[in-house]
Parts: structure tokens; C-alpha cells; sequence
């Protein structure tokens, strides 16, 4: 990789469009392939031909780990695992075939050097095949350790790591309101996937679950179809399924030192693993749109504190005008003390800013005529005890959203830093020198 | 609309990239947005300002509906409702209600002329909101009665239209190892809404689903994230979940004798209220990936019959070469007996073919640590019970792939004629006169 210590994505030069290898892969027959394939080793990979937001590639490599402060891409895949073996080793053999695989899939290559159809006729293909005809798209992979894989449940310290835990990493308090459902909530490990194509982000989900076969195993997934966030002042700002702007005042990746004091930890912080990481809280959020969509317009804009079209703070023009929330109307302040605008901003809560990285999502029916959609709300900080959770604890009592929503899945995980070539994901916690895959971890 | 009898995307001049009015909605602020909306009469708005497949707008007025024809969208919101009125009137009332917004959406407009923001603020907003910024990205919406819309399973007529139902339209038979959940499953009424932003689909069904409170009621949803079908010359042919191209053979747009013949249902066929139209049935067959997987290459190809990479059937070299079913190698016929693509063949099935127009779709976790995922199956066809019924009894019985799907879901709707200009979803079959909806049915 030619830049490792960026995650921005690399401009290539455009030539023939959106021919990328695999699509290639996909044109020529088994003979080219394995050829190729076998010619690719990690590391030695030439980015996709195509400058297109389809081609681009975000740098696998770099201090922190891409899918964070990356522009938010459209599509996400989202999988938490629990890991189902007490061996050391095969956790760290399987997140060491992980990073391999990631660094591969990143760049728009299958994930692994023999591909879909290269390892011959009586062998399973190790590569499932339907990305074969896509490009990069922006693929960024983001791995997390949950709580549980430090100290199980029942306290036991299956991998020697429970003297490593971030005192941060500690379970999220129940807060008012939660509606937790067991099976959406929790994981020893997450992997977050930010595409521009879906069929990117699944495969690149299904691929890294299916090399996991006995070590880990799905507990939950959440396909996000939209974004809800921008993370950099070059993307305008998206809507959720309330219909409102969202994450206007987001933290944006250009803001590099709010960044460095509201999302990356300092290897001082705690422990010393950690420094580059971050932390990385999802909740699952259902919104009630049936009684958000009958309640007045009016309504609307006191519960979220901006008006609908523009996004303009209310008693403002334009989405960026300033949010003033000692600003009087005739009736009282013109941000309602419970407006959700005004319970999530820094004023209000000591200074405190997360980066949030939300996607909305749409799921079928819900049983009652309605359709089961909301927010699938993720957000970055260097330390969810002082940042999420007490901005949560404070929605959670006055929010004037909380009659439309209901939290319904929950997780927080340890975002290790980022891989440096030869380095592994988790490679700083679990001590394990650098190096190539050892052939018996294969 | 200019081309009110092709479902072609209407290819506007380049202009300010992607500002639909939707867009400019969302910038200029509430007054400008009233003004707009009010002077935008359906029937004289024009076509969003970008060419991109964004911007595109594809003609919701035609002989036929859109959405079937149409070069498959990347991305599908499908819902079934059941219709929880036994009023004919309001039934019909909202079936115009529907065509207006339909007319509305699909050329990028909110979903009702007041829209999010256009009633004033102490109205519930007309339209949810959440795709102002966006374009019309190529929306079809296609409409389907089920069988139970006109005879209620305990045998009722409510709606004074059981005399109307085609014969073909009856539930499809139970075919050999269906495992089909009645939660989703049938439906008296379908929508496909298809796009290329999943957020303009998804939207288009949630204002649709929410006109219709008291009179439908959500039964399923699906949403699928990348089309399975090409059905176009003009399309390259995706890859499914098993990693191989899908829908080689299928009928294409532009091979008009073969839609007319195997796709349109003729006025003489049966019911003339149905001549123009099409019957669609929907199959949500869960692809068991996991075994899949885990099968070689050799046994994957045998099973569809085809080479994984190249997409060649096999004993061939290039995707759209002969499928020679005939052909011998050292062990026997190149194409197994049982292969997939065999007896789906047209030759195998005495010259049936259906047009397919499926998604992959991934829901989360199947509880059992593997993925719920696998392919939306949608195909159009002029008679299932000649059709899609002798393929599929066919294909249950003795395909090779049965090993590795389940069929979990299943419908089949009958799919009116398209609408010309005053005309609504289903015209012909309730025989109200054209005209503008009634101020008494809004």
C-alpha cells in the first residue's frame, strides 16, 4: 500500500472504468486467475483502476484504523460474534487470517490469493464469489472487542487478557427507558463494514464469519442501508427516517484536534494497548415512525430543535448557522429545554462530543402492521464512561425524542489502533510479535 | 410526462448535477417550498435536472406498469399488505390516492404536493421527509392484487371482484420441501418499489404504507440490497449469494416477441381487465450458505451447471455461449442431469420461460450463529400456473441445488395493466371512471 499511514481514500489515476481485478477475475477464466492470484501477495497490491467512488480505496493501513473518521461510505454491514473457543491461539491465528483477508478485501481483491475459482476444481473456493465483479468501493473494515472477551460473563479469563481490559470497557449502565433485546445486544467481537456497494460490505461480513467457522459465530448482524452521518466537511448532511438533517454538528475528521480529544484514546489514557484506538458504542434504535408521522410539523421541529427542510437550528436560516439556545421567542426559548438538539450538544453537557456513524435501517414488518425500521446508531469515543454515557443518561431521562424511539440492541466494544504492516488486528493487545501467518496457524 | 407509453428512462439533458426539486426543497426553506409544491400538478412536472442513474427518472405512465421491463434497479423495498377495510370505497380511494403519490415519487417529488414541510407547522407533514435531498434514482413502483384481495380465505367477496379473479390467479401449490412461514407469506396487495438509493425506495413504501393507515396494514417487507437479474441488454449480469452470475438466459427487455409472449398477459387470454398486465410471484428462498461454502468448486459448477468464474454453462467459454445441454464429457453430460440451469431450462421445460427480477437479501442473524441470507426471488410471467408451476415443480423435485436453499416465503399477485393519464392502480378491475380523485375520497 502506498500510503500506509493515511486512511484517506487514494486517488488513482483513472484509466479503463471500473475494471478492477476481481472484475477482471470474473472475465478472463480459471487459468488467469490463479496466475494472477497466486502473483498477489498482500502488500504488493496495486489500488483499482477506477477513481470512481465504486473504485476508491481507503488505506487498510495507517495509526488508526479506517471506518471511523473515513468519510461515512453509504452502506453498512455490522456483525457482532461471540467467540466460541477458549484457545488463545486460534483467536489469534483466526484475527491474524482476519487482517490478511481485510487488507486483501480492502482493496478490492477476494479474500484470499486463491480466490473464488483458484485453488482448483476439488477444493472449496475460498472466496464465496459475489464480489467478484466489484470494485474497492470504499471498503473499510473495523474491528472491536467486546467485555466478554476479556472476562466471560461467568468470570473467567479464557485468553489471558482480563489484566488488559480498559477500565472504559465495562458494560453500558441500563439507562431509562431501554428496551434491550438479548439477541440484538452484546459480542465478543464486532466487525463493521462501510461500503459504497452493500454487496461489498456483506461479502466482506460473510467471508470474514465464514474463515471464523469454529472459532467465532454470528450473534448478531444489521444491515444499514443509508447513512445518517457526514464525518468530513466534504459530505453534505444526510437524513434519518425521521426525516431531519442529522449529525449537522457531527465531529467532521477535518477538526483534528477535537478528533484527538473526543476520539482517539492516548496510549496514557489507560492502557497503553489502546493508544490510537477508540471506543465504539452501537445501539440499535427503533423509531415509532406511525406516531412520529401523525404529529404535527411543529411538534417535529420542538422535539429535534431544527426546522425540517433547511436543518437550520430553530430560530435560524441555514443548517450551519449557529445553535443558540439562549435565544427567547415569544412563548419561551426557541429550543425547547427537552429538544433533543439542545440535550445532545456540548453546551449542555460540559463540553462533551462524540462522533457518531449511524446508518439507518429498514427490517421487514415488525408484526403489527408496521414497518420494523429506525437507526442503527454508532458512535466513536475515546471514553464511553465520561462521553456516551453521560450524554445518554441525560437523553434517556429528557430527550422529547424518547416518545418516538426505543432502544432496543446495545453494544460497546474496544476499537484497537490501527494495523501497521506486519501487524495484526488486536496485535498490540495480545502482545504476539509481528510477523507473517505461521504456516500452523493457517 | 413526455413518454407516457415507455417505462424507459427518460434521459434528460445534463444540468447542475443531482439538484432534484426534492433537493432544492431541502435548501431554500419553507416558503419557497410551498410555492413549489403548490404549482407542480401531477401530469405537468418535469424530469429531475440530472442525467446520472441517479437523477433518471423512468415513466410511470405506459400500456404497462414499470418496474417489470424496466432495466433491474440495483436496490428493492417489497412490502405485502393485507387490507384491513371491508369498504370498496375506501379501498378504491386509496388506490388513487396511491397513483397520485406513485406519480409523485417516481419523477422525484415528495410523496403529496404540501409535503414535509409545505402544510404549515401545525399539520402532520404530508410527506415523511427523508429523501428531499435526493433524486429520483430510476423509481419504478409495481402494484400486485393477491388472490385473497378478491375471496377472502373463509370465502367472503368483499370488494364485489370475485367474479374478476384470473384463473391463474390461485395460491401456488405446495411444492416438495417448501418449508414456507406464514408470517411471510401471500398478501392481498403488493408493492415493489426498486431504485438505485435503497433510501428512495424504502421512503416510497413507508408514505405509501402510511396513507393507507385504516384501510391496509403492513403483513411483510423485504428489503433486498443488489439485484440478481439483468433484464436488459444493456446490463452486465450480477452474481447471487453463491457467488455465481444469475440470470444469463433471462428474458431480456429488448427481445419484444419473447416478453409479449411469456411476460404480458393478452386482453383474450382471460380477464380483459388484465390484458397489459403480468402476474408476479415472489419466492423468499433462504440460500443456506454455510454448507454451501463448504462444498468444492467441481460440485458448485456441477450444480449450476456452470463455470463459477466466467459465468460459461459448462464445456463452454464465455458467459453468453450456447447452453448445449447435450454435450458429453469422459463421465457423462457436461451439464449433470439435475443441474440448475438444466431444468431450468426453456428446452427441458417444453420452451417455458419466465422473467426474473430477484434480490440478494441478508436479515441478520439466524440465531443459530449463521447468517439469514439468500435470494428474493421476483419473476414476471403471462400464466404461473403454465409457467413458474411446472418450472418450479420441476425444479423442487430434482434440482441439485435444493441441498442448499429453502424456500421460507412465498406470493403470487396478479399485476394490473399500467396506468394512462387519469386512470389509477387498478382501473380496469373496479371499473371506476377516469378522472381526478373525488374531493370526498382524499
Amino acid at each position: 500500500m502506498s500510503s500506509p499511514d493515511s486512511n484517506e481514500p487514494i486517488q488513482t489515476s483513472p484509466q479503463p472504468a471500473k475494471i478492477s481485478r476481481r472484475r477482471l477475475f470474473g472475465a478472463v477464466g480459471a487459468g488467469a486467475v490463479i496466475a494472477a492470484g497466486a502473483g498477489a501477495a498482500v502488500g504488493r497490491l496495486t489500488a483499482p483502476e477506477s477513481a470512481s467512488e465504486y473504485g476508491d480505496v481507503v488505506a487498510f493501513h495507517g495509526e488508526h484504523q479506517a471506518g471511523i473518521v473515513t468519510p461515512a461510505q453509504d452502506r453498512m454491514h455490522f456483525v457482532a460474534f461471540d467467540v466460541t473457543t477458549d484457545s488463545r491461539d486460534a483467536l489469534v491465528a483466526l484475527l491474524r487470517k482476519w487482517t490478511e483477508m481485510a487488507e486483501r478485501m480492502t482493496v478490492g481483491e477476494e479474500a484470499h490469493p486463491d480466490g473464488a475459482i483458484g485453488a482448483g476444481e476439488y477444493k472449496p473456493p475460498s472466496d464465496t464469489g459475489e464480489a467478484l465483479d466489484l470494485d474497492a468501493c470504499q471498503l473499510t473494515l473495523t474491528i472491536g472487542f467486546g467485555p466478554s472477551l476479556f472476562t466471560t460473563p461467568d468470570g473467567r479469563d479464557r485468553f489471558g487478557i482480563a489484566d488488559k481490559r480498559p477500565t472504559a470497557l465495562v458494560e453500558l449502565p441500563k439507562f431509562t427507558g431501554d428496551a434491550l433485546e438479548p439477541a440484538r445486544s452484546g459480542g465478543d467481537i464486532c466487525i463493521q463494514a462501510c461500503a459504497n456497494d452493500p454487496q461489498v460490505a456483506v461479502h466482506a461480513i460473510r467471508n470474514l464469519a465464514r474463515v471464523g467457522f469454529g472459532t467465532v459465530a454470528v450473534k448478531w448482524s444489521q444491515l444499514g442501508f443509508g447513512r445518517t452521518s457526514s464525518t468530513s466537511t466534504s459530505q453534505t448532511t444526510p437524513r434519518n427516517l425521521f426525516g431531519f438533517k442529522d449529525g449537522t454538528r457531527n465531529i467532521k475528521a477535518e477538526e483534528t484536534s477535537t478528533v484527538s480529544d473526543f476520539v482517539w484514546v492516548d496510549p496514557k489514557d489507560d492502557q497503553p494497548w489502546m493508544g490510537g484506538g477508540s471506543y465504539l458504542v452501537a445501539r440499535r434504535i427503533r423509531m415509532l415512525i406511525e406516531p412520529w408521522d401523525r404529529t404535527v410539523l411543529h411538534e417535529q421541529e420542538r422535539v429535534i430543535g431544527r426546522s425540517k427542510g433547511t436543518g437550520a437550528p430553530l430560530g435560524q436560516k441555514a443548517e450551519f448557522d449557529e445553535l443558540d439556545l439562549d435565544s427567547k421567542g415569544p412563548r419561551g426559548p426557541l429550543i425547547d429545554k427537552d429538544a433533543h438538539v439542545r440535550l445532545a450538544s456540548k453546551e449542555e453537557l460540559g463540553g462533551i462530543q462524540i462522533l457518531r456513524r449511524g446508518y439507518n435501517f429498514t427490517d421487514g414488518s415488525d408484526g403489527f402492521g408496521h414497518l420494523d425500521a429506525g437507526l442503527f446508531f454508532i458512535a466513536y469515543c475515546r471514553d464511553p464512561q465520561k462521553q456516551f454515557v453521560p450524554m445518554q443518561q441525560s437523553l434517556a431521562h429528557n430527550d422529547a425524542m424518547n416518545e418516538y424511539i426505543k432502544h432496543v440492541g446495545s453494544a460497546l466494544f474496544a476499537v484497537p489502533p490501527g494495523v501497521r504492516a506486519g501487524e495484526f488486528w488486536g496485535s498490540s493487545l495480545f502482545g504476539a510479535p509481528p510477523g507473517p501467518v505461521a504456516e500452523a496457524e493457517k
